[in-house]
């Protein structure tokens, strides 16, 4: 793969230097758009990118383009005469040149506009006006909208003559007289009728659109839910004003996923490439959430501190908190996350409350049970061949009296009792705050698991102790 | 939303007490079959689902099948005559087959494959047979194959009549004399073209492929980065043997992404649905891991135990290192979430490391000063109002003398300056493993996150009580 782009890379260089247009060609017409532009990702000499342009023609200019790194587009644009921006312009998609323009300098912003034909720099004013991740700003203006009293053979021949401008020319978009959309027609559609039939005839009525604000991760779990591989995007009105099609949907999931799995890491997004972002950005996202979370552990440093006394009378005590404290984290880690998952592929909905309580009521009664009989097991293991130090014990045998066998079983007793309560907490606390947070409207990913963790922690510190302090303790004379 | 399936189930129950075909008929005309299904998920008297593919006929009858439980396809398929299910089954593409019977009982799968006609039966038999999770297991094998040399017209008259039975006719691909898949064209093209002209002229010969081997995350990949909506699947021949079309993809990422997500979690898998899911296979999915970490937490329990007696004489040192590790873990579980998360999406590879290290570097490095200057004026706070139990500072100036500020002051420093230690090795360390699980050819989101935190545990209580035994300690007259 590695390799593959070096020779391309050569390969690119070498025809730009030999001057050999037709050599471009050839390497434009047999390889993938976007694996030319990764080859000379790193190639920002603006006579260089230029050459490609000159030599290749306006059939791929327009799509090349789009996978330009933005270094790249603006190196490119600079270069450009007024005459090439307008050709390049107008050969591109009102959508992709938003998707450009977006993180670009405000020179370089008015001169593309003002190269785009007039039409189309209304388009493009549009789409940037519309919030970030709702239908209206991943949608794209080109697509083709019919008549219902169109005939087959007349929709036919106008695909022929605007498809190429189009998006995507497979889904037409029926309206009636009150431009009002009533249906959508396959491609395949008009092929199979009979071409004398109307569009009205033929089309699909229970077709699905969404609303220009409605956000992208709904948009996205529609397209799952009906297969579809275009849909229309309509005003208030239920005119339609743009389109969304299954490409776009994919690299909307992938954006939505990459937001879950950061909030569920307790970091801000992680909307740019790794390597792109800045470090004083990457600080930002991961810093915020350290902080707040170390205040918020404050509670469970004040359980611990609280019982310093007894830490301090019997050290052993302390040595096993961040085993307590690391299951509970875990185990409600788990359950938040599936879950969290479970919600947001909506597999259920907040009225399966109860349902999911009982089931979890239930695996966490059996996973308490195993749990707690592997840890008894494991300390009694390690407090016996002497992995764990006892001199603790050792020295409250030598104050006090007592047998060492006693001391031990006891203190691994208290741990296996505490992680009992600890992993039913843990996941009933794990399973509730996803909901909660969905009924609250807000992002159930967000902060679920920290706030799991803080809760159980606490719970669990508090348990440990009082066992400790009004069962377990009082039996070894303490 | 949960309102209108209420009413859509009454509609079509209502349809059905009457015996209306002709109003189920139009149900299933103005709404998606998967509502339908949806809305009568929890419908399982045969009669009234037979009633229902008798009423909506052909049209119909194999898409709502494939939107049924499990369940109801089983009640179905029971109650068919063997007619029914012929009519059925010939209607239905062979990956839906193939995903119907999967989770069948043994006499179910026999009789469906029975009714399948000879070709079709062959086509199922064969998608069974491939590796899960390959390009092969998704693939369909309804496409629409030419040779190069025919022309457009009788290629759109061969859409005309094959063009039903295909999953797509929006990519149709061109073979050589030789079987060997030379080229794709996209119906539009089609379209636009000559009616005399051949394939050979107007396909893409830039085509994207993959073999029948190829893993499915791997294919995902390709469709998206080539905007593609259908691909051709070859055997190693380069002989195409089916196609992938971009809804299937759709799933495929989810399904992937459910597994990143369950593995940087510590869950075995999410494949199945939770509600869906026996206690049993919960509980396995969870338990092992909570029990694994237990043990590999092993060595941080050795190192706390071995300082217990620093721990006797000064208990406050134990309450701050649930604080420290949590840190830890946090910051190192942000690092690999975003490493894993980008080597996933391919936005860097394996020779990207020094690059990335040198930038976790500079990032830690500024995390590290925050944080331990943040730290630094809470736990000053914390200890300054009383949150935190200082009897043991009280205990030990009573003992030994000295200033309760310089106490302060210099536990804070420790915690702090352990502080900034930890959050440079936590970001290294998420950082190095899962370029290492990559090295290794392993899925870098299975227990990086898990062997992070232990080895930064490690670490930073072994920083915590060398910093107090050997320079802070000892100015306290420990």
């Amino acid at each position: 793969m590695e390799e593959n782009k070096n020779i391309l890379k050569q390969w690119v260089l070498s025809a730009i230097s030999h001057r050999s247009a037709k050599e471009l060609k050839e390497i434009f017409e047999t390889i993938p758009n976007i694996d030319i532009a990764e080859a000379i990702s790193d190639v920002d000499d603006p006579k260089t990118l230029l050459y490609i342009f000159h030599a290749v023609g306006s059939e791929y200019s327009a799509d090349f383009f789009t996978e330009l790194s933005s270094e790249q587009q603006e190196a490119v644009i600079n270069a450009f005469s007024d005459k090439e921006l307008i050709d390049l312009i107008s050969d591109s998609y009102a959508d992709d040149i938003v998707d450009t323009i977006e993180e670009m300098p405000a020179n370089i912003v008015s001169r593309v506009l003002k190269a785009c034909p007039k039409d189309l720099r209304g388009d493009v004013n549009r789409l940037l006006n519309y919030k970030e991740n709702t239908a209206g700003s991943v949608m794209t203006t080109e697509y083709i909208e019919m008549k219902d009293s169109v005939t087959v053979k007349d929709a036919i021949n106008t695909i022929r003559i605007k498809g190429k401008d189009a998006e995507t020319v497979y889904t037409i978009f029926v309206r009636d007289n009150k431009r009002t959309l009533v249906g959508t027609v396959e491609l395949s559609d008009l092929i199979f009728s009979d071409e004398n039939a109307v569009l009205a005839d033929i089309m699909d009525k229970n077709f699905v659109s969404c609303n220009v604000n409605e956000d992208q991760e709904d948009v996205a779990k529609k397209f799952k839910r009906y297969d579809l591989t275009a849909m229309a995007v309509v005003s208030n009105e239920n005119k339609i004003v743009g389109i969304i099609t299954v490409d776009d949907v994919i690299d909307i999931m992938e954006q939505e996923v990459s937001e879950d799995i950061a909030h569920m890491a307790a970091i801000t997004d992680m909307e740019d490439p790794y390597l792109k972002t800045p470090i004083y950005k990457l600080v930002l996202k991961c810093v915020p959430w350290i902080l707040a979370l170390m205040v918020l552990q404050v509670f469970s440093t004040m359980i611990l501190s609280g019982f310093e006394g007894e830490i301090g009378h019997f050290a052993i005590l302390a040595v096993f908190t961040p085993l307590i404290m690391d299951a509970g984290g875990n185990s409600g880690g788990q359950t938040t996350t599936m879950i969290v998952r479970s919600l947001s592929l909506d597999e259920f909905s907040g009225k399966d409350y109860g349902k999911v309580m009982l089931k979890e009521l239930r695996v966490a009664a059996i996973i308490g049970a195993i749990v707690s009989a592997f840890a008894f097991g494991w300390l009694m293991f390690e407090m016996g061949i002497g992995i764990v130090n006892t001199s603790s014990i050792v020295d409250k045998i030598n104050e006090t009296g007592g047998n060492y066998n006693v001391y031990m079983t006891l203190v691994a007793t208290l741990v296996a009792a505490t992680l009992f309560v600890t992993m039913i907490i843990s996941r009933l606390v794990g399973c509730s705050l996803p909901f909660l947070a969905k009924l609250l409207k807000l992002d159930p990913a967000v902060m679920c698991g920290p706030i799991t963790t803080t809760l159980v922690d606490v719970i669990s510190l508090v348990t440990y102790f009082l066992l400790w302090t009004q069962l377990i303790g009082p039996q070894l004379g303490f």
